[in-house]
C-alpha cells in the first residue's frame, strides 16, 4: 500500500468494550477521522462536504480485517491511500499500526459522490478527479 | 417524582466500557431517547424539533447521580417528569429503573427554546407552553 | 440467505451524525446486538461468552454494504444467517431491513473461537459446533 | 477555577449529532479523556484504576453546563481542578475551551473509591489521599 496521507488518533477509554480493548465499530470511526483529516488538511476541503454547493460523499462499503488488539490510552496512525477511481465512485485502503509499528487493522471502504438534495449518485467532478489524480500520482495534490 | 412518561431502553454491549457496565456517558443517551420519545409519541412532534419551521430545543444543563450498575443486555425503564417552566426554558426530571424496579439512576436537565438561525434563545412559545402545561397537570397534552 | 434469527434494533438519535442519517460505523453495533441476541435467546449463552470457562469469540473480520439511508426513529430488523463454519471460525451474514422491507444494508462478519487468555484461535469445541449444525438445518438450537 | 491539568481533545464526526455539533453525552467523554490523562501523566496511574490490586474509582455524580456550540474538527483544551477531597469521595471541576479560548462548558464530577469485587465505597487510601493533596496544593504530584 502506498500512503498518501497519515492520520494520527488516540484511542479512548469510551471506545473499548467489555472485552477491554477498542471495539470493532470504532476501527470505521478511525478510517473516518482519516479520511477528513486528509480532504481538510491536504485538499482544503471542509469535513464531509467538498466545496459549498458541491455534492457530498457517500459510503457505500466498508470492509475490515482486524489482526489485534488496540487498548485504552493507545495511539494509533492511520495510513490511507487510493486502491481506485471510478466513473462515480472511489476506493481506499487503509492501514491502521500502533505504536510498535505493528499492523492492527486493514480495511477498504468505497465513496460515492452523491447529491443529498436529489439522493443520488453523480460523477466525480473533474475538481475532485484532479485531486485524486494528484494523490494516486504521489504528487502534490 | 410524577412521570408523564415512560420510555424502554434495550442496553446495549456497545453502551458498555471496560469495566463492564454501562458508560456514565450513555446514560444522557437514554434520557435524550426518552424525551424524544415523548415528544413524538405523546405530543406528535417529529423527534427533536417543535415542528418544522419553529425553534428547536437546545440542552443547557444535564445532571446525573449515579445509583447502580448496569449490565449488557439489561432492559430500563427511563421515567420522565416536569420540574419547572420558565419564560425560556422547562426543566425535566428522570429516573431509570432496572427490571427488579431498583432505581439505578435519577437525573434532571434544562432545555432552552433555540432559535438555531440566530443562535440564540426564544421565549416558549404558546403552542409549546400549551403542552408542557397538559403535561404538569396529567391533563392530556 | 436463510434467516436463523431475526433481531429488532431501534435507531436512535445519538447513532446519527451531521449528515442526519445512522453512521456507518453504527451498523455495526446492530449486527452485533443481534449476534448477542442470537446466541442468549436462541443459545442459551450470555452475551459473548460461551459457558463460564470456554473461549470467547473474537471478530476477524467485516464487511457491510450500505444501501440506504436510515433516520432517527426508524425500527430495523437485523436477519442473521449462517453462511460457513470452518476449523476454528464461522461466518454470518446479515441483512438490515426497514419497516417498509426495503434492504438497507447487508453484511458478512467471520468469527473466531479464541482462547483470551492465551491470546489464540482455538479449535470450535463440539458444543459449538453442534449448535451451529442445528442452525445451519434449521432445526432447533 | 484553578487548573491542575489540561487535556487536549481532537472533536471527531462521530462525535456530532444530526444539529451539526457535538452531542451532549460526549462531553462526559472529553471529562473522562481528561481524568485519565491526569491519573497517568501526572499521578503515573495507568488508565482508570488506582493501581493494579487497589480499589478503583467510580462515578457517582456528573453535571454539565453547555454554553457554547462545538463543530466537527475543533480541538478543545478541558482544564480540570480539584474542587474537593472528602473521605470516600473526591470532586473535580472543569471547563472546556475552543481555540478562541472561549468557555464552551463546565462541568464538575464526583469520583469514589471504590471496591468493585465487594461492590461498595472504601476510604480514600492514604497514597491517593497524598496524591490528591498534591494537586490541590499546586504542589508536584
Amino acid at each position: 500500500m502506498e500512503p498518501i496521507h497519515t492520520h494520527r488518533v488516540e484511542v479512548r477509554f469510551r471506545d473499548c468494550d467489555p472485552l477491554g480493548h477498542v471495539n470493532h465499530a470504532v476501527y470505521l470511526t478511525y478510517l473516518e477521522q482519516a479520511r477528513f483529516s486528509h480532504w481538510r488538511d491536504v485538499w482544503g476541503f471542509e469535513s464531509f462536504a467538498f466545496g459549498e454547493d458541491g455534492p457530498g460523499v457517500i459510503l457505500v462499503r466498508a470492509e475490515v480485517d482486524y489482526r489485534a488488539q488496540v487498548r485504552p490510552g493507545d495511539v494509533l496512525d492511520v495510513r490511507i491511500g487510493l486502491a481506485a477511481v471510478g466513473r462515480t465512485s472511489f476506493t481506499y485502503e487503509y492501514e491502521i499500526l500502533d505504536p510498535a509499528n505493528r499492523l492492527v487493522a486493514s480495511a477498504r471502504t468505497v465513496q460515492v459522490l452523491f447529491d443529498y438534495r436529489e439522493a443520488k449518485a453523480v460523477p466525480i467532478p473533474d475538481y475532485i478527479r484532479a485531486k485524486l489524480a494528484g494523490r494516486a500520482d504521489g504528487a502534490p495534490g
